[in-house]
């Protein structure tokens, strides 16, 4: 059986790299012993280095927190480029900052090594059931001989355009939902101190001109739909600390372009405040706690 | 054939009317002489004022640009409450406020008239279709009476709880949208800038997380899904003074009961900025026109 490799087995990784086990004799690096048991236990080869998986594949996936960590995974002491034979393929699913993806792979390109990038969207629940978008930054000829695999973790597989683009369209999704989030919050709360019931208005808003992902798949506020981490005390999911990153991903990148984001800047700051005060580690659903003061009594863990 | 009585012909007004047109015999009365005959020509019956219009049916819709209008309509001097019996039912389609709402039906009940509020959230578009999505505040009672009417205007029709109700979850509605069509603009903007192809962009949010009404329905750049404001250089639809009168009733609103809506209020600057520079008449969507900056060159009338 072909030997594929994956590195980074958090939150999202997790759930990706199981559906590659299925099929393939995975070979895995994480830092988290917990997580290497994990998947050690279902059959899956540990190394104890980037760089001696590199030496035994040549499709590597990543999907880690920051692409400063991608960077060290890819070029520090016992990193991947270390051993990596040309041809290898490295397809990096982290949300990552498309001038540092373009960076690292035009090095690696001097190498004969392909690296794209290949950012995910869903939530670990999605990633569970294969239902997450993936949008591919790359060339035509590097998205085709990824697509096989990436059709085993998700469903939706775009390609987005060239190198970083993949990150780029993965920013703008992400800003559009950390705002979309916090206006969800601010409507169903508002329809709460209306004294409105909060299901009717929910219902209403999804069939309506004021729906949006958080409304129709991931409210904000418990016992709207089933299996939502607010439903959950708040634990994620996709964490508070993760989306306040994206939005200052989103930031710089659009300050980068001079492009002009005041709502993505005000998102940012709520939720930087949010995780100032403690809160990184609670779905980022969780949000709506603060935008809905002390008119709303559900419990936060 | 039964004489229902309509208030208020506008760009929502009209074609909510005109459906009505196809299965009564209606009456009407609006400011705009084009829009009455574009009405008599079809076969309905005009009046010169409210007044005349009550004397002749049991059943009014009213849609008008704002609560303090209604109230003219319903309580000035020629207004409805001069000659409606008994029993008439007036159903105001306005986004109006809910506090105006209860304070009119109140007076009114006592002259045994009923008034509820029916406001409306889709478009013109939607209208014409009959698609729009009908939110309504009254009694059970009330909205049952109100419902086969009701059905031949729109598609998915809510009691959204007791009087004002609807009106409510109307401004929660339209709170959302607001944030979300700038969210969107600032996204597909971004995305520009970052040189991604815009047309990926949009499908890849459509199909993740950073999906939206206005990402979905009603994109605010062109080319992306036909028969959009945004395809007919932002002629209206739905009029950036018009979501500007909806976000600042929500800012009122929410000031009201001391909600907290950070983006609502945002939101609300950045529209009242826009209709200040004169943009009132142009489609709400073409707030991308000043997200955007110099990055795109479409054109606006």
């Amino acid at each position: 059986m072909e030997k594929i490799g994956f590195i980074g087995l958090g939150n999202m990784g997790a759930p990706l790299a199981e559906r590659l086990l299925k099929k393939y004799q995975l070979i895995i690096y994480d830092l988290d012993e917990n997580n290497i048991k994990y998947f050690t236990d279902k059959g899956a080869l540990a190394c104890s280095t980037p760089a001696k998986l590199a030496s035994q594949t040549s499709r590597v996936f990543l999907c880690l927190p920051t692409s400063t960590i991608v960077e060290k995974v890819v070029n520090g002491d016992d990193g991947l480029v270390k051993t990596a034979k040309k041809g290898t393929y490295i397809i990096d699913m982290t949300t990552g900052e498309p001038e540092i993806t373009r960076k690292i792979s035009n090095a690696l390109m001097q190498e004969g090594i392909n690296f794209i990038d290949a950012p995910v969207s869903g939530g670990p629940k999605g990633a569970n059931q294969g239902n997450i978008a993936i949008m591919v930054g790359g060339t035509k000829e590097a998205f085709d001989l990824a697509l096989p695999l990436l059709k085993i973790m998700g469903k939706n597989i775009f390609h987005a355009g060239e190198l970083g683009s993949g990150n780029g369209a993965k920013i703008c999704n992400n800003m559009s939902l950390g705002i979309t989030m916090i206006a969800a919050s601010e409507s169903l709360m508002l329809a709460k101190r209306l004294n409105i019931d909060i299901k009717k208005v929910h219902e209403i808003m999804k069939n309506a001109s004021g729906n949006s992902w958080p409304i129709s798949v991931y409210p904000p506020l418990p016992d709207l739909i089933e299996g939502t981490p607010s439903n959950n005390n708040y634990r994620p999911g996709f964490s508070a600390g993760m989306m306040n990153k994206d939005l200052k991903l989103a930031y710089e990148c659009a300050k980068s372009v001079s492009a002009d984001t005041p709502l993505g800047k005000a998102a940012l700051e709520i939720y930087e405040k949010f995780c100032k005060d403690g809160n990184d580690d609670k779905d980022f659903s969780a949000i709506s706690k603060v935008i809905g003061g002390d008119a709303w009594d559900y419990p936060i863990e």
